[in-house]
C-alpha cells in the first residue's frame, strides 16, 4: 500500500506478461493501477465494460489495457488483449504485490514452545499460537489471530488478523484469509431427545486446499465425524456460512451472505451468488451457477444456471402480486373450473 | 480431540447408557465414533438415515447403533434402539468429552482485580476481563475473549475464543459459545428526526439461560430499555442476528444466517431454518417451524409449519415464471375479465 | 451503565430540551428511562405505540413523554410532544450518556511509536495500533481493536472492541462501531482465467463519514481501485455486508443481514430493510425504501417503496402455491389457449 512496495513495469514488460499487442510507446514505465477517469501520469488503466468507454478519450493514464474494438480510440499507449479484465488482474498483481513480510515473532504474541513456526514466517502482535501448531514458510499470521492446538497453516498463506483457526484444522498454501474468519467452529449438530437438544461432539476437522480465499467474518464449521473440505482455488466472500461436512470442489466461488447447510456437496467451478442458500444433504455437480438469493432444496445433476430469486418492483404492484401468489393454487383451480364449465356448455350447444 | 481425552466404553456400558438391546459381543470396548464407511476397529458407528444402509455390510466398525429394521443385517455387534441419532448423541458425548480445563489465569490475560473468577475456571491467553465480572466454576474463557464490566458467566460455560460479552450481560450455566460471537452489542435503535437518525441509548442487557449454544460470529443485541432474553436449551447457529428486546423460548433452534428483528418474541420448541427472517414486533407461539429462507411478517398463533421460501429451478424456466409473477395480478384480472365476458355471452345464447 | 454515569434532569429541563408542554409537576427529577410497565419512581417513560397505551394508567414512572391524544389519561406528570419517539431519543441521550473515557493507553496495548494518538483518547487493553495511524480527540479504542498502518479515526469516535480497521482506511468523527466489525477487508475481486480465479489486488480504501453507526460483525470492504464511501449519518446494522466500491449516501439506514454487492451506489435517506440484497453495479436514487428480504437487480431512479419479499403462510398452502409458481408461465399460457379457443368458438356461433 505504501510506495516502496509497489512494483514498476515498462509497457514492454507488461505486454510480455499478458501477451498484449502494443500500440504506442513501449518504453513508458507505470507503477500503479487506477481507473480511466481518476488515473494520473504513471498509472495504467484498463477498459473492460462498455459503460466506461466514455472515459477513454479524456484519460490521463499513461497506458490502457483494452480490447481490439477500442484500440483506435485510445489517446495514449494501448495494450491490446482478448480479455482486458484477466490481463488487468495479472498486471495488478505485479504492480501491487502483497506487503513484504518482516520475518519473526512479535514480542507480544503468545506462542507455545510446542509450536513449529518457520523462520521466514511473520507472527504479528498479540497472535496466539498453541502447541502442536505448524506455520509454514512465508506465512503471515496477522495481529490477534488465534491458532488452536494442532492446526496447520501452509506456506505463503496470509491470515489478515483476528482469524480463529480451531484445533486440528488445516489450511493449504498461498491462501488469503480476511479478518474475523472462524475456521473450525463446532458444527450445528444436535439430536432432539423429547424436545431437548442433545449436543453432538463435533470431532471432524476443516481441511482447506491451496490458493483459497476467505472473506471477512465468514465461518467454516468443522465436520461432525468426517471433515469439512474446501478444494483448491475456491473463493469465499464475506459472511458466508459453510456448515459441517460440506465439501466444496476446486475453483468454486461463493458470494457474500450465502449459507451452505451441513453436508452440502458442491462441485468444481460452481458459482453461488450472494445470499444463496443450500438446504443441506444435497449435491451440486460441477459447473452449476445459482443466481442471487436463490434456495437450492434438492440435488442438481446437470451443469447450468438455476434460480429462484425475486427482483424487487414497485411496492404497490408487488403487494397485489404477492396477494395473488398466496392464493395462486386456489385461483388457478377456480379459473380452470370456470373454463371447464364453459367448455361443457359450449360442447352442448 | 487428542487421544488422552477420549473416553473408553464397553458395549455393555453403552447399552446401559442408551437402553439398547445388544446383539453380539457385549464386552467389546470402543473409544471413538466414526461413520460406517470410514470406521476402523475400536470405533462405534451409527446408522440413522436409509441412505447409509448400503455401508452397513462392509463396515469395519466394532459396533453399530441402529434401529430394529437393520439389526439382522449388521455384520458386527449391534446396539438396537428406537432412535439411533439420539443414542449416538448421548454416546458421543461420553466418548468425546470436552477438553479438560487447566484451571487458572493465563499470564498474558488482562484481568481486573475487581473481577470475581472461580478458582476452577480457565482463562486463556490474551483474554480481557473487566471489573465487576463474575466467572463461575469450571468455565473456559478462551483466548482473546473480552468480558466487559459487570458481565456474568455461569458455571461450566465455555467461550471458545474471541467472544465479546458486553457490559452487564449474563450468560447461564453449561453454555457453549463459538468464536467471534458478540453478545450485547447495541441494538439498532434510532429515531428519525427530520431525516437524521438520532441514536437511542441501549440500556437493556442480554440474559442468556442455561445450556444455550451459540454459533460462530452470531450477534445478540442488548435490549433498548428492557432486556433481550434467550431461554434455556436454545441452540443458535452461525451468523444469526438477534435484535434488541427479542425473547426466545426454551429449546428453540435457530439455524444459520437467520435474522430476528427487534422485539421478536419466539415461543418454546420452535425451529427457524437457515436464512429465515422475522420482521420484528411480532410473536410466534410455541411449536412453530419456519422453513428455509422464509420471512415472517405477522404473528403466528398456531403451532405448525410455515413457509415462503422458493426452490431454485432451471434458470430459463424461472425467468419465464418470474416475469409472469411480476404481472400476476394484472394477468389474473385479465383472465377473469375474459372469462366473465364469455360467461355473459354464453348466458345470452 | 453504572449509576454514576447517568444524568439527572428535571421535568422542566427535559421540556426545554424537547419543546414539550408540561402537565403536572415540573420540578420532578428523573435519572433514567424505563418502559411504562417496568418503570419505578425516578424513571421517565414514553408512549409511542398504541399497543402500549394500556400500560399508561398503571405506570409507576415519575413522568411520561407522550402525544396530545394520551395527555388526559396520564396519571403522572406528562410531557406532551408531537413525536414522542424522537423526544425520547433526545432525552435518553442526556440521561444515559456514553461511558466516560479514561484518557490514556492501557499498558497491555501494542501501540507503534509511529502512531499519533490524541492525549484525550482512550486506548483499551490489548488493542493494536500500527505505524502511521491517527486517533483523534476523545476517541475510545476498545479492547482487542486492531488499527492497521495508516488508518485514521476521527474525534469522538468509539470502537467498542475487537474492531479491525485495515490499512489506510478512514473513519470520521463521532462514529460508533460495534464489536467484531471489519472495515477494509479485501473486496471480492477476481478475474476468471480459463476456470481459475485470479486475485485482483484491492488498492482502494474505505472512507467513512461522520456520525456513522456500524453494527456488530458487519463488514465493509475496501475499494478495488477507487474507494468504498459511506456518507455522514449512515446507520448500518449487524452482519451487513458492503462490497467494494459501494457508495452510500448520507442518512441512509441498512438493517441486519443485508448485503450490498460491489459497486452498489445508494442514495441519501434510503432504507434497506433486513436481509435485502443489492445485485451490484446498480444505483438507487435518494429516498428509496426496500422492504425486507427483497432483492434489487436493477437501478431505481424514482423514490418510493420497492419490494419482492414473500410472507410465510401455512406450509401446506405454500407448497401448493409454490408448485403452481414453478409452472406459472406454462399454466397461464394453457389457460390463455383454452380461453382463445372458446372465444373463437363463441365468435363462430
Amino acid at each position: 500500500m505504501s510506495d516502496k512496495q509497489r512494483g514498476r513495469l515498462s509497457v514492454k514488460q507488461i505486454a510480455e506478461l499478458i501477451g498484449a499487442e502494443i500500440i504506442g510507446d513501449a518504453s513508458i514505465v507505470v507503477d500503479s493501477f487506477a481507473s480511466l477517469d481518476t488515473a494520473t501520469a504513471g498509472c495504467i488503466a484498463y477498459l473492460n465494460e462498455k459503460g466506461y468507454a466514455r472515459f477513454l478519450a479524456e484519460t490521463s493514464a499513461s497506458a490502457v489495457i483494452l480490447g481490439q474494438q477500442y484500440a483506435a480510440q485510445c489517446p495514449v499507449t494501448a495494450l491490446v488483449v482478448d480479455d482486458p479484465y484477466v490481463a488487468y488482474a495479472h498486471v495488478a498483481q505485479q504492480l501491487h504485490p502483497p506487503e513484504l513480510l518482516v520475518a519473526g515473532i512479535h514480542p507480544s504474541a503468545v506462542v507455545s514452545t510446542g509450536a513449529d513456526i518457520s523462520a521466514t514466517a511473520q507472527v504479528d502482535a498479540l497472535a496466539v499460537i498453541e502447541a502442536g501448531v505448524k506455520v509454514g514458510e512465508d506465512c503471515y499470521i496477522g495481529p490477534g489471530c488465534i491458532l488452536k492446538e494442532g492446526s496447520r497453516i501452509g506456506s505463503g498463506t496470509r491470515l489478515a488478523g483476528a482469524v480463529m483457526v480451531a484445533g486440528m484444522c488445516i489450511i493449504g498454501e498461498r491462501c488469503v484469509v480476511q479478518p474475523g474468519v472462524v475456521i473450525g467452529g463446532d458444527g450445528f449438530g444436535y439430536a432432539n431427545d423429547r424436545g431437548e437438544w442433545i449436543r453432538i461432539p463435533q470431532t471432524g476437522r476443516v481441511i482447506i486446499g491451496d490458493d483459497v480465499e476467505i472473506g471477512a467474518n465468514a465461518c467454516i464449521d468443522r465436520g461432525a465425524v468426517k471433515d469439512t473440505v474446501i478444494g483448491n482455488g475456491v473463493i469465499i466472500d464475506n459472511l458466508v456460512q459453510i456448515g459441517h461436512n460440506c465439501v466444496i470442489g476446486d475453483h468454486t466461488a461463493i458470494a457474500g451472505n450465502a449459507g451452505l447447510s451441513g453436508s452440502s456437496i458442491v462441485g468444481k467451478h460452481c458459482m453461488l451468488a450472494g445470499g444463496v442458500g443450500l438446504a443441506g444433504h444435497l449435491e451440486l455437480c460441477d459447473g452449476v451457477t445459482v443466481t442471487g438469493m436463490s434456495m437450492v432444496t434438492s440435488s442438481i445433476t446437470k451443469p447450468g444456471v438455476y434460480a429462484s430469486g425475486l427482483s424487487a418492483q414497485d411496492g404497490r404492484e408487488w403487494r397485489k402480486n404477492h396477494a395473488r401468489l398466496r392464493n395462486l393454487d386456489k385461483t388457478i383451480r377456480e379459473l380452470k373450473t370456470e373454463i371447464r364449465a364453459m367448455q361443457e356448455k359450449l360442447h352442448k350447444l
